[in-house]
């Protein structure tokens, strides 16, 4: 995504365009004068945009797949009483996620000219229905705008992203959320939040020319260690609050009871689709297919995801006396988020310094979370929230960036996230109520909320359906 | 497939072909007049020929791995005492159903010149052996006969779309069917059948220009809604006819006592894994990589189904009064089964209705062929079946297609495909018995055909090995 | 890959490339007068290069998803209190494997010219750190280096395939290796023997010139059914020999008992996933997007595969009169295997014979290892070590290779990998004993080693944590 990705094109692209008449940056502002999808295709420049194009389409279906990753972890480290209710959470806000991105979002977060309030706030809706010539090359391939994709590529690619948000939060609430109401709180994040603090730094809004006026570099979010990453980890936590701890979590003499996940492999399944899906994740932000970076991106992705993996077996088997399995499959996923904000400024043995470091603070955040009795069975807030803060800030310490304009960045987006979701979860609580009786929570969702149970071969069945 | 889509070249690779001496359609018929492989590869179309030929490897990647979501979604929504059984047809549809296209398939939907009867029936028979500069540019490369892929490169890809129709008959005939009389049944649904009625549209048959000059316009099914979908539910419907439902679904008064599937996690892995490779079934159906075409084809299949699971998941829970899980994942498959046929002529919100309609479609479907007794276990009739009807007609309401056009088409797919497989089931059938004893039924098709559970951990031992 | 595979570049990069100043092979020798990366991308050569770049980056990220593929199927076919461990294991061996191949692997595999024993030995060391304009285009990018492809997507590429080799070997000493001696003895299989033996091949070592002048051909090993595969496969024999069976396999008098692994879904999951990943494994080896051979290599791997499953279905049926779940899908991967070092020269009909012949080998060599009383859980020395031999040995059969050279070849590898791999267990097990005591083996890994159990709700628990 991102602004700044613009002005690393291909050359070869950028000479191709700058034979072309100029365009403007958003699909409203097409001018009469734009060149014809036929005639751009004839020309020299149809084969690196085709293959632009298509790469972010590739990963794009890379980023649905994480969708399951987020799914099968999350049951993989709850209980098996919860497991339906936890799959159709999934279900829905992937499926919601992005409808409302086409309703809204989309617009929302990438405005163009049309700011309510310039670079903070801007007023959505729905993107247009037809492809046409015009849209179909108007944003991205002109000189000023952008590096080589349709509109439509651009517009699929950041909606699977938009739907990851509130899938991050679905994992720390799990076990006690009531259905319905976090279907509301989940649309609300998809299409009202995200798209707000996205704005502000890939949507062209204050953080780029305007923390760069104050500290001399503008914020750098390579692929969402702060806008998906933090974003969902700093909600997790103010959802988290609002709702309590799982029963018998602590015990009234505030010790900690373990609640154990009911399925590690479907942990590992998780984690390894997650990561999979990271490589479309990360190299897809590049949006282009400009070898350079996409090498780059993809090495420093893959080092810092296993060197987290490493540091976290480590730094687990130190602290907690034992080789801890979930603890290394969350420190992979803690060194992938951690070198997302800089994985196209690091270099390879930083980004093992990246995700290294990040394997060793997922372990320590969990840890510590539980001291505080805050309970997230999925370790949400440790792996994307406080890695996802490491990762912005490490582009000031590994990457070139300016660490004041990285603290600044994250702080506000994750300030923002926490208020907003808190807010919001706040009023659907005191409207709905967020939270499941605690007959029904003992019981399980599955029989509360849906009348089923996950495994009926192997479980005691539920009430007749 | 596809020869409409030949229309819809790249311009730049159309431009360059057309300085190579013009080739023919069929392998068989290239000329020695024609470029060798060096010649091409040296041409300014050389990158984009490249780049189509490898996305549509792609795109053969990720069909594969479908076959995986539906062995997952079909041992999900069955019986622990049958999953053996489930994943060893699955396995054997995907093995048998390529190499019997590479054997007689392929040439059979794909007859160029050879028909028996001409645009009905043509007799098939082995793809060649050698890999030759001829066969390697020969069959896309000429400005009359395609969009830009190798000969091999179109036949893997079918062959993988071949493989499916039997796979989604194998769902709904589980747990009752015999092994060896279901692997007889599927050899002749994919060696003979499929490429049948595949070459009447996509094989250059009967519905294009035949079609055409009556209601004005050819059949148009973009990526198999009618060939694919309709064609496996209807010949499932037909199967399922001559099977009768599985014991103790239905009383004697009439009841109808749900058979609870054993595990909702392998339903989403399916379900999503299914998700996952329509990106390239339909993306993949482009034919080449064409920016437009492929960023419109995956917008429309995306949006379609995330607008069937959501409309699925409200359906649902109005008419049974509970979010149901099953369905939810069911109406995204509808979704995407619906804009199977139109997913390149179809707009952004089109898109929406058609999976939209398609996740309610799916509802009604599946409770009334509950209501008339016939017993599908996972839905495969009511999702690939009544859904791929509806995708094939909604091109003439959505898309620019014809509706008298497109409803003789799926009508005629649908019933060719429900008498050819009635008749094969009917046969096998009275040769060697279609279903197992109902002793064995009631045992589990696991112990009673392969002498084996599939979770010895957790269920009781068959009988010794 | 593979010094060979430079030779079939697609000519219109060959001819771009010989326009530029020729470079040196390794990253250190680049000369001072290579082109700028700004330059080369503004050339005619930049979609080829891009377009290679990224599917091998495509192909990367397939690879990595068979470390998925490896750990469901081994813990399909093992107990499931052994299950934790088996995860756990994986999880390591991949974040282990790609980082030491980064810290000394692959320049020991690759030395350019810095041998210490020419053709046989280097040492290795860190790949560089820094990305620049040298290291991103120096490596592929010239006339006698390579197939257009950056020094970093070269080096992720061979990273992961390093990162197998210690996978299948854990495979085959599942359920009673302990686990800190495993994860010493896979480091070393990992990063000191796997790039020697690489290197004589890959790394331009003696089987190339040297095997050539002496038996007329080059070793031909096209993406590794020896360097990966067989090495793999008699490594894992050898730590067998050294570990000895499982406690209850083998009975006093001689009788084998079959141990049941505890999850047939799982083993689906993980063929299937192989198979997925081996479109990049055997796609990604040709080292660029060139039609021609991709299309071959994706043709001929897929039929391998398909037909290995259909004649071990058969053979199965025959010899142990059922059909075996298990052995279907170890025939598929017993035909990948096979395909695996003459993917780009074999044909059609040929890879089906390949394949097939594979198919019924693994089924004969399961049961002989079973008699002779080698424990395998997984049959990994069958599927790896005996059709990577097959497979090798067929590149002078059904390829234009030529037998001795290839048998050569392979027994080379095939002794090198089980002394190297029995001299590395015998050790680790001298300091540290390689198995776990006889109570832990009956309690189970996953509470002896780990503290935890895989399934807490549907096993006994452990032991408090």
């Amino acid at each position: 995504m991102k602004l700044e990705t613009i002005l690393k094109l291909p050359p070869v692209l950028l000479l191709a365009c700058a034979t072309l008449p100029a365009g403007a940056y958003a699909q409203e502002a097409v001018q009469a004068s734009a060149p014809s999808y036929q005639d751009f295709m004839a020309s020299s420049a149809a084969p690196m945009f085709a293959l632009n194009n298509l790469w972010i389409l590739i990963a794009t279906a890379l980023i649905f797949i994480m969708h399951l990753g987020f799914a099968t972890i999350e049951i993989g480290l709850t209980q098996s009483k919860n497991t339906v209710n936890i799959l159709f959470k999934n279900v829905f806000v992937v499926c919601m996620g992005v409808f409302v991105y086409a309703l809204w979002g989309y617009n929302a977060m990438y405005p163009g000219q049309g700011w309510l309030i310039p670079g903070v706030l801007a007023i959505g809706g729905p993107i247009p229905d037809h492809f046409s010539s015009a849209t179909d090359i108007a944003l991205k391939m002109t000189p000023a705008g952008g590096s080589g994709l349709t509109f439509w590529t651009n517009f699929i690619f950041q909606a699977l992203f938009a739907a990851t948000a509130s899938t991050i939060v679905s994992g720390a609430v799990a076990e006690r959320v009531r259905l319905s109401s976090f279907m509301v709180y989940a649309t609300v994040l998809s299409m009202v939040l995200y798209p707000i603090a996205g704005g502000w730094g890939w949507g062209g809004g204050w953080m780029n020319s305007g923390l760069e006026s104050v500290f001399g570099k503008p914020f750098h979010d390579f692929a969402g260690s702060t806008f998906v990453h933090a974003f969902g980890g700093w909600a997790s936590l103010a959802a988290v609050l609002v709702l309590g701890p799982r029963l018998g979590k602590f015990t009234a003499d505030g010790r900690i009871k373990p609640i154990l996940g009911h399925s590690m492999p479907m942990v590992l399944v998780g984690g390894f689709l997650l990561f999979f899906g990271w490589f479309g994740f990360n190299g897809g932000s590049v949006m282009s297919a400009d070898p350079q970076t996409v090498s780059r991106v993809v090495v420093t992705t893959a080092l810092a995801g296993f060197c987290g993996g490493l540091t976290s077996i480590i730094a687990a088997w130190r602290i907690l006396r034992k080789p801890d399995l979930s603890m290394s499959v969350n420190g992979m996923l803690a060194g992938l988020v951690g070198i997302t904000a800089g994985a196209d400024v690091t270099g390879v043995w930083g980004a093992c310094a990246v995700g290294g470091i990040a394997g060793v603070l997922v372990v320590l955040a969990v840890i510590f979370f539980d001291r505080i009795q805050v309970d997230d069975p999925v370790g949400a807030i440790s792996v994307h929230g406080v890695c996802g803060v490491w990762g912005t800030l490490a582009v000031g310490i590994f990457g070139d960036g300016s660490f004041l304009t990285q603290l600044v960045g994250v702080v506000a987006v994750s300030v923002f996230a926490f208020c907003g979701s808190f807010a919001t979860a706040w009023l659907v609580n005191k409207a709905m109520g967020y939270r499941v009786s605690r007959e029904e929570e003992r019981t399980g969702l599955d029989v509360g909320e849906h009348g089923q149970v996950a495994y009926p071969d192997f479980q005691e069945a539920g009430p007749s359906l």
